[in-house]
């Protein structure tokens, strides 16, 4: 075992650090507290000085513009950039566009790529994700209804998507849509690349969360799509293959989640030791001598340490062996990780009592929006079963071997 | 021991459980979500009702115009208002105006009383109470730090307040402040009414709490008093008063609180009931069928009727004996039922999943603004302090009488 | 509602408490750790003061021999007497004896009370309850396996049961066995008085439970029924009530175990209060002057009175309505109670250090056997169970009715 | 980063784990309830076998006679041997003789070595740890009673010890006391190595501690030091240097416990999977089907996970910069790794239902002795304690550097 990290990626994650801390922090709520169009340029340049350095889009190869880091690589990264809610928009590894990347790099034809995948690399374009349904529980797949139906050399989608992430200000729409009903469940949904100016597609309304309504990049979107008429070609990968490139998906994205949680989580910790070290609570005390704060954060540490070891460990396990053969330990680190993330959170905000209720700081925007840690992507529930289901089976494996 | 209600207790609780349910309830999203002014004449409407139902200012003595409702029936009836963030307003008893209206029926001036008290029972004006100050932990008096100093037949009052509630459209506010620094730490302080048109007072902003500025009754404010003069007459009660009357004032607010917080813990999982039973989650079951969902709804039930057991028999207790020889049970329910109410909220949202996180329902709006119940009035950590305190009284005691 | 005792029942509960401190917490080491045999006489002692004070099977009705306790003034006898392991054995009223008495009371022939009633109530016979099977889950009684045949007028008795408490010495025991296969489920099994000293019932073992083999009344058994053959007319209420009649039994016994459990977390968190008080620390401080011991002890004493506010109102309501109209409050108090104590004695033992490891003080000797009440008489699991089902019911009953 | 083992360090962890299965596990329950002295030849031979393998001592250099392991090494077959209480005895690195082990490689003359080191490598004899005193808390040194003084050539020894792990049967007892008691704190006290049969040396008892007292290797005793007259040459190490020497002792020694707990943990969770997959609920079901038993299995998965990966890290960090540079870190994993197995040991027993109270299987002794983890070796406090000191002394630095 050697847990030493490159000079090199020692040095960028240290450049990272710096950058998020001098440039990207004090920037954080004015951004989020404004129409999100109008703060465009600042973040502009701050991205320019990220491609500079060459650590921009990180997660895609140098071949195609991008930073080539390996997942672990990717997994410290994202645990720095984690720390304000910028951080990925500004390295250009943002969700859903990083995952959006990856699929199309996977799996467009030469021409899509030009079309879709290199403004996305570029950073001159936004993309979404629409898959989740308000009237399905997205964890049953079986259950998607949005509808595409081949006429001629078009795809007619019918149907309504919501919480699609970032969908305000968006170039397009990678839609899940069912393409034939009829077949086994796995195969019954394809993937389409939308335009989100083409007719039939809408984008209703931004869904007010936890307290925001958001704008551009920060926001979460209710659409329709009403026979929206989309060329053949631009059906992505194979007709039926959706979720089984959702699944490719979603692989690394757990990976890059777990470890900005990482990021969100120490953020909070260090939030909570800097208020509560110049809080007096009397003439002779601040409030960080206090036992109980000392416990929230010595706890807070403890598992921030554990759940920052297990996703490392689970990021090199899924670069050596890939994403199918640890997708219970990736189920794990999901569910691990935002129970800790929640956990965190709540000590902040009842460490910095009044003032962690308001939004003068950036710690009541991640307690209310990370709250969903626990439920997009597989909410723990279905996570936990993913694990129950694989330590069941290895049971049976030890005890048929016992017996043979 | 007899836990039985009297008829007519009975009977007015269940028109104020009808009342909220068809009245109120239907009309809270809207309310939170526009303008308080714009939704002032519906609210009259509503609150003419309660009025006409003789229901109205149920914490008030009938002589006053209130209803006369003792704290038992008082907790009762404040269970059923906390199921919507509108009740109590609609009933006449909402924070901070009841605590004012309680103040200001025990130490006021007839005149006073006239002026100030009157127009909070009829319902014509509404109030605020500056007490909270940003840069103090509002846990230690002693700390506190806006001035009152006489000049002629005028105080003069210079300091800065903040969480002032529903400060926004208040006729004045109940100021606390320092007039005698060198007096014993609890006799430092005294209470003046400030009308909110006053020079020198001064609401700077409503503060962004859990991401809504918010408006009117629904919102919380800094204030500036900067030389703010008011007449030597608008001191409230005796100088020097002031920490004596603030306890005055907590003591059936606590049981008030808590038995508002038993009320949303119910309202939320009423609401993870009602949603869970109805969404898929397969062809052939709802979530309800899951295990992991009945347990959170019969640990929340659970949960729940130990807190209203115990907020009841405490409340009880206040009426028997005082505030003061039930201090420290009255600590004991204001961090139990806090964290009972956070836990139930927390399991609502991960039951209702996507759908909790958005301000569809009022479950995110909740999950936001009562996570200050563990804060305000008291954190945990000083409630818990002050149990300790008597469980180590107690024991000594014990110890001395067994030695003697 | 009216929280107050009467006089007398004040003054009997003081007598009580008196009691158990100065009489029986000084011996409860000794007797648990020597054979049961050899401390009858000091037990039969204390237990011939107890009934000089008119205290003894308050249980049971004055006219039987009993105290003539209500459920109510049950519980808080209960609860005191729960402080030692010796309490309620000492007053008369210890598992399972007392649930048998209550069965023997309500089902037995006259003749029957005679030979088997009598006696418990004199204290001068033990008896046990054989319902528990090691090979079945107990929760489900369609699994229950052994049986009873009848055989011209006898009943022939085949079967294993565990668990079976106090067997160790008991004069009789009472097993539950199925009369008929292919009656519905909850009519399959009967209630059988069988002497212990009966051919073919055997105790095979006491089970060692951790870390106690136990003797006499501190034990609990497995027995085997082999052809074990006992007259027609042992047979206990009526063929295939079995059930029905161990439901009767469960109620109020539900019931006594939380006050019980109550007696038990209070004694644990006087013992962390008394020891954290006297333990130094540092030359200037004790263990108690920590904020996290304190936090304990301020948490426990709210968990303890919660569950002990919602236990005494649950006992009011089976006196009003009888236990199947508050089944689901029973399960409630069940889980709740049973998961304070754990915590409560968890955080003793942690106080303690190493003490609490010791079988010195009896802190280990709670936390080991108490362990036990999150299982039987229904794990956890079973009672969330029943109260989610209750809550889905009355959430469906609300919607009903509100459409119609 | 790289997580992966050699292709022997793999080889031989294969082959501890069959061994453990296969000849240790079947005989764990029959060791552990017999008087140890009778079980020591099945031992010995174990014992040979592990020898014979080049397994032996696994925490000692090849050169005395051990198996060389590194950090990490050792960890992963603690984690192995940690899944039976019998484990590290037979692979002859259990404590307390393996931290004094390489006490007496690092400190011991070669005439002590040769008389007391060599034993121990060979397992001809076993010793024990005299540190902790019933009368003062463990975690500060500076209430340290025992006295040595030097009367000529001889030391004189003085004082109480308890829980003096495997003193019964040991041939020598490194005992800690003070020299002298006006040297700064932390120099004040030194080792000796005191023979057993030594006049003035006294095993008063083997104290009871959860339910058992325990004999041989399996026992903790108390200990009476009355004017124990030493050789001068009897003195480990340097006068003064006893709490240095104790911490060196201390620091791998947390790791070793920290992976021995994680072995446990893995043990309990497959007990819990194994009975719950065959434990038949109703005709149709089994009661690994329920959500509940599989939220457990993962929730105890993940943890296990969380702390494993965690230790790992930390013992190749004490490996790369020494303890010291990492005390922080190793007391994390202490409090995080005892937690997590209190939690996973919880959830099997209830799990297991009434099995899980009875000393049938292993799962109760686990339950009992286990709960100490949080307790020795400095409770869980205290290390938050030191974490909190190091947290809080890092963003002081950060400050310092950023100010700069």
């Amino acid at each position: 075992m050697d847990f030493s990290l490159s000079e090199s990626l020692q040095q960028q994650l240290k450049w990272a650090e710096q950058f998020v801390q001098t440039n990207i922090v004090p920037i954080e709520l004015k951004v989020l507290h404004s129409n999100f169009t109008d703060q465009k340029s600042e973040i502009a340049s701050l991205q320019q000085q990220v491609k500079e350095q060459g650590l921009w889009a990180p997660h895609m190869p140098l071949a195609v513009g991008g930073a080539g880091f390996d997942l672990v690589a990717l997994g410290l990264l994202s645990e720095v950039l984690g720390q304000s809610p910028l951080g990925h928009l500004i390295f250009g590894c943002q969700a859903p566009d990083a995952g959006n990347m990856e699929l199309l790099h996977h799996f467009a034809t030469p021409s899509q790529q030009q079309q879709w995948l290199q403004p996305l690399i570029a950073g001159t374009m936004r993309s979404c994700f629409g898959m989740t349904e308000p009237s399905n529980a997205g964890s049953n797949p079986t259950l998607l209804q949005t509808e595409a139906k081949l006429d001629g050399d078009h795809w007619v989608l019918n149907g309504r998507k919501w919480f699609t992430s970032s969908a305000d200000g968006a170039g397009f729409c990678i839609v899940m849509a069912v393409t034939d009903k009829t077949a086994p469940h796995h195969q019954r949904a394809s993937m389409f690349l939308v335009p989100t100016d083409q007719p039939g597609y809408q984008r209703l309304r931004n869904i007010p969360v936890m307290g925001d309504v958001g704008s551009g990049y920060f926001s979460h979107s209710e659409i329709e799509l009403d026979n929206c008429r989309i060329p053949a070609e631009n059906l992505l990968g194979q007709q039926g293959d959706g979720f089984a490139m959702a699944q490719t998906r979603l692989g690394p994205g757990r990976i890059h989640h777990c470890m900005r949680w990482i990021g969100v989580a120490k953020r909070a910790l260090n939030e909570l030791i800097a208020y509560t070290q110049q809080r007096q609570i009397s003439r002779h005390a601040v409030l960080s001598d206090m036992q109980t704060v000392q416990t929230w954060a010595a706890d807070s540490a403890a598992e921030i340490a554990a759940a920052r070891a297990l996703v490392l460990q689970t990021a090199w396990q899924v670069q050596q062996l890939g994403f199918k053969a640890v997708r219970s330990e990736v189920s794990m680190i999901k569910y691990f990780t935002a129970n800790v993330l929640q956990t965190v959170l709540d000590r902040t905000v009842q460490g910095m009592g009044a003032l962690g209720m308001t939004d003068d700081t950036i710690i009541a925007f991640l307690y209310r929006h990370e709250r969903a840690a626990r439920i997009y992507d597989g909410p723990d529930e279905v996570h936990k079963n993913v694990v129950a289901k694989h330590l069941w089976a290895e049971q049976s494996n030890a005890l048929s071997s016992a017996q043979s």
